[in-house]
């Protein structure tokens, strides 16, 4: 499914890219370093909202289509899926 | 102090730089959702390591100096800084 | 519904509860500060996976009954909940 | 060191404690998965702060001693603890 071609998520994954450009910039300029961990932190806070916004995409798509499927084993897969999900958010 | 120059810390900020645009790759691709969060998921793990080894050079530096040195000031700025990375870690 | 009556997320509740007294008593006994902290971790860590039990109930009762039911207000709540529960993770 | 000792945290230790007995009595009762989940996330989050506040008199008890000590060995190991305090946070 191209659901994930959402221009949104693309548009914040440029955004994200620039961002770390700019973190290596301050890097190679000799930036405080905690300025530097700022910034890394708010990059992480980005992905997060990135990652969210997919996962939101794929519930109402994927996921409610295997849901309401005939097919146990679709649906056993998205929700395998999503506790997999869940279980590695907050692990970085 | 130009300390955070570490080449190995602008070497891994490239590395994620190239992981993100992989991301916008697989998203143009319509790749599968859940593989575009897991994806998402090591990239934050790869910034927490940059973070890690940012804030390892800064103890090795910054830190120590204003500690040692003869300013309270200093050594409360440096300690409140500290506090504020760790609270703010895992917000993400 | 009663399914989050699994007797084994209330086990585990009462492991963590005797693990914050646990902590409790080592604070009172004056132990070093980052034994505690390594404790406190622990049991952040052993809530995070009673949430994920919790979740996979969840997941297995009321969201695929209202996904599989004719009610698209109530299959939207539970996606919204999941959402919430996503983004929410980690913030801690 | 008994700096630990600090009876706001006991406090706030004890104050988790009866929010984890409060969280199995919502499981005891049939309470909503997304409300015991939300109950979850608030004790986590109340100890990262219970981690902040020891960690914030570490830093000015134990970090302040060994970093303004003659020992370089005493120093590297208060810098190593900060460093594996920071890369477990978010882990949970």
């Amino acid at each position: 499914m191209d659901h994930s071609a959402d221009p949104e998520i693309l548009r914040r994954l440029k955004s994200v890219e620039g961002h770390v450009r700019g973190v290596q910039r301050m890097v190679e300029e000799g930036a405080y370093c905690i300025d530097v961990v700022n910034q890394i932190t708010a990059i992480q806070r980005a992905l997060k909202k990135v990652s969210a916004r997919v996962l939101d995409d794929h519930l109402h798509s994927c996921v409610t289509d295997a849901m309401r499927g005939p097919d146990g084993a679709a649906r056993e897969k998205v929700l395998a899926e999503l506790m997999q999900v869940f279980e590695a958010t907050g692990k970085s």
